[in-house]
């Protein structure tokens, strides 16, 4: 596996696949992680987002897993955990807890004091929140009904030390 | 004075001098209220972003007041209240109030179930937060330290009806 913080320009359709195969994420939400690819690849390190990507081996290794992440605009050191994914084939053998800690620790180098990450109260997430429970986040917030009636979105932090 | 909803070149200028006078917004947050007016301007409805603004009388009537609004990305019947701001002179007078209104009115037209807003816990912002209980909003979260250390992102929500 290679770890790799430079953005590629194929990076754009990889992640689309990539969160695609998750089966966690909308049609709508996989735009989003796309275009946060692509006005990063066009604005560089003044989009605000900073990715971490970890590709499997050999030439043309397909992506494994990433995460995007950066500072929340307006705020002295809140950084935002905006994606992580895994792809079903690597699940259960602890990358996504290695690529957490890996985005962690590079925001507290940049001088994060505290991670925020959002997730679904909907029952097929509780795998995901019970991974943040396990990676030491604890539920900030609880906005009942925000993405539909009956799915709340669960605000998760982290202080970073 | 005169309501309207669409939007004019000069308003990105105007919404600059407006969020600037209350004294409540950072440079860097004034940068951002002015961004959503270019993006607009540049995308159209496309944007996702709404807005109504309040002229004074007269044919260069100055920009007394505005609010921009719209539905949160990948929710069903969610919207975000980014913006409202009057201008100093004209505060007091219920004006806000009637602003505040007539967004929920239509966004619930629009199919919206419930409005979001954020601001901070800080002292400075008690009038404010105060607006907002006054209008009908309750406090949905507070995120400690999220702004800064001792400064509070406080998420107010109402339901529309």
């Amino acid at each position: 596996m290679l770890w790799r913080r430079a953005l590629r320009k194929s990076d754009a359709t990889a992640v689309r696949v990539l969160v695609g195969e998750t089966g966690f994420f909308s049609e709508e939400e996989q735009q989003v992680a796309v275009e946060l690819v692509d006005e990063t690849l066009l604005h560089g390190s003044a989009s605000g987002y900073e990715f971490i990507f970890v590709d499997g081996p050999g030439d043309s290794g397909a992506l494994l897993a990433y995460a995007c992440f950066g500072p929340i605009p307006a705020t002295l050191s809140s950084y935002d955990l905006y994606w992580i994914a895994v792809t079903p084939s690597q699940q259960g053998k602890g990358l996504g807890g290695q690529l957490l800690r890996e985005v962690e620790r590079s925001a507290h180098l940049s001088g994060a004091t505290q991670m925020f990450l959002d997730t679904s109260g909907r029952q097929q997430y509780a795998p995901t929140r019970a991974f943040y429970v396990r990676s030491g986040y604890k539920v900030a917030a609880t906005l009942q009904d925000f993405f539909a009636p009956g799915d709340d979105k669960v605000i998760f932090v982290k202080y970073l030390v």
